[in-house]
């Protein structure tokens, strides 16, 4: 068979959008109120969805996900300039986020299987300057979160988890952002569920929401009181009104990119040289996306793979390479001097994520396993 | 005459919508595009566009005014600790934003006439630890731009200035956002030009867009160069389709709100105990908020004038009451403990901003008009 390319391009994803007749009737809504944002009813609704959802007790809606993980950083009061424990496998968001909250990140490595921060390698890096550990549910997959939890206990540090990519991810049944003392959600237009840009941050602990709706919203509570040094993260009606129509579908997307994968395990299991990382049976998927690990005895690189797709018209993403620890601003940190990220470098070289989503063409997702199994320039 | 009641509840604004229909057709276009954000096609536009109407060199798009000023700060890589001159006169995102660069608010008095800070009152706060001074052109009043250019160039300051109010206001013919280091606007649903929530800033030196630029989208310039340590203050595409769409309908709004401060002018100059503040004949008017003040001399305190119009369904605002200095949060710092702001500390008890909308009803301009008037409570 030969590998065509094809006519129309393929990235790695593509935002879910609602029928635009259900969105424009929100438009409409908004018209008649003249309400646009500051905690509006849309907003409000959303908040109150989203908590079924992702079954937690608390919600705050944010404009988008970074600024929700700045503001779950402040929340958690960190020392200036103490550690932060994290995974350099992530979103350039996860260390930014540190040091704008002037805290130091240090990085540790991360487990082959889940390729989440490896929980058996954090006390190695605790000092007296630790105050918190960032996890990342990086592709959906879960972190260690009771290892973490009694690592944090006995160390009595904060944690906080970034689940950008974990959206309605469930545990034992349980939802994700309830592990931890707070967890950040994104809804950027290329994540799962999407509200055009936008994020949340979940939390158990009933006291955060004061705070939280403080450091939003410029720490007004009312028209004569100012009680915090806030910022604004307010998510407006618009976003709000995406998010409400996607909650609606999400599902059915996650349905899609369910029979996608099966589509892409059914051909790639088989490959020798590919490996195709699954989620442990205690964890629900939120089919963010499909990464494959290019081993050593495949016949190209994993950089030769990417290229070879490009001339095909498809799109994939090495994510997350470069990992953070590379970055210019990061690389001389403490933790990457001592070399000790072992498992990060290899598989920031050996991982492609796939073109992931639910309009995807079976056809176009065919092509690229033929491609794969190929194993061809 | 008796002072009624009025049926609809009237607020200080109300935010600027297009006709519905033509917001409509951009949100065709990100349906048939499916470029929802991340610098698309009509938040370039917007940047472009608004180089023209605020006469400036350069723009970087904001999701609102605030990230917009956190960035202003971060990018003037002012030294931690470092003291900024400012205004406590002005919202509480500010001083705010100055406390999350890490650096100290230092609250200068204001003048009295433009309500902006006291250029002559500067020197006398500066300390070897000053970086920085951030005017607010306050309710679009501009600053003493050329004092307090010579004083930064004296003392080898930083100047940045709020405009949140004064969009579109030129100072002898020049763009009011090409004074100083750089400037930040807001777009934010309640000012005369919004993208629903939204803001940029403005700057003469071309050098800072790409620090700009990294700073508001994670320090990314391409797939595998992560160059600065940024966060997301990306607009999106449905904040520039609302943006384009008011760029169009601005200046019909500014006309209708100069009807409305001709009718509030007529009827208001001559009362006794009532001040009008009016902008300097080298500025033009933002039209963003009508703010009177009301004097000793006049029969009933601000205060008990605002009660009457609450009790009346019109909704006026003691802005800028309370004053940066009075929060819990800044009432301990040095400036305040000299007690040295006589100004700001009368004006706050004597300023109202009153309802100043293109589609208020002069009706009911004439009843706001005739309440003042009575002076009675």
């Amino acid at each position: 068979m030969t590998i065509k390319c094809i006519n129309k391009k393929t990235y790695v994803t593509q935002p879910l959008l609602p029928d635009i007749n259900n969105f424009v009737r929100h438009v409409e809504d908004i018209w008649e109120s003249k309400w646009l944002t500051n905690m509006g009813a849309k907003h409000n609704e959303l908040e109150n969805q989203l908590q079924d959802v992702l079954k937690v007790s608390n919600v705050s809606l944010f404009n988008n996900g970074t600024i929700a993980l700045l503001t779950a950083l402040k929340a958690m009061n960190l020392p200036y300039g103490s550690e932060i424990i994290t995974t350099p496998f992530t979103f350039a968001a996860t260390p930014h986020c540190i040091v704008w909250n002037n805290c130091k990140p240090v990085f540790c490595d991360i487990e082959p299987n889940t390729m989440t921060i490896d929980a058996d390698k954090i006390e190695d890096l605790i000092t007296p300057n630790t105050s918190a550990i960032l996890g990342v549910h990086v592709y959906g997959f879960p972190c260690n979160v009771e290892k973490i939890d009694k690592i944090a206990q006995k160390h009595n540090l904060k944690v906080i988890y970034d689940a950008a990519h974990a959206f309605s991810t469930e545990i034992n049944g349980r939802g994700i952002g309830t592990f931890g003392d707070i967890t950040m959600f994104s809804f950027h237009a290329t994540k799962l569920f999407n509200s055009i840009e936008g994020g949340c941050l979940t939390y158990n602990d009933e006291t955060l929401k004061r705070k939280i709706y403080n450091l939003r919203n410029f720490g007004i509570q009312s028209e004569e009181i100012v009680e915090d040094v806030g910022i604004n993260g307010k998510m407006n009606e618009f976003q709000a009104a995406m998010g409400l129509e996607n909650l609606k579908i999400f599902r059915e997307e996650q349905n899609k990119r369910y029979i996608l994968k099966s589509i892409y395990d059914s051909n790639l299991s088989m490959v020798k040289g590919i490996r195709v990382p699954q989620m442990p049976d205690y964890t629900t998927n939120s089919y963010q996306y499909y990464p494959i690990i290019i081993d050593d005895d495949y016949p190209i690189s994993r950089d030769e793979l990417h290229e070879k797709f490009n001339t095909m018209n498809i799109f994939t993403r090495k994510y997350f390479y470069p990992a953070c620890h590379d970055y210019e601003c990061y690389k001389n940190t403490l933790s990457v001097k001592l070399s000790n990220l072992p498992v990060v470098d290899d598989l920031k070289q050996k991982v492609l994520c796939l073109p992931y989503y639910g309009s995807l063409d079976s056809a176009v997702a065919n092509t690229i396993c033929e491609a794969i199994k190929s194993g061809k320039q």
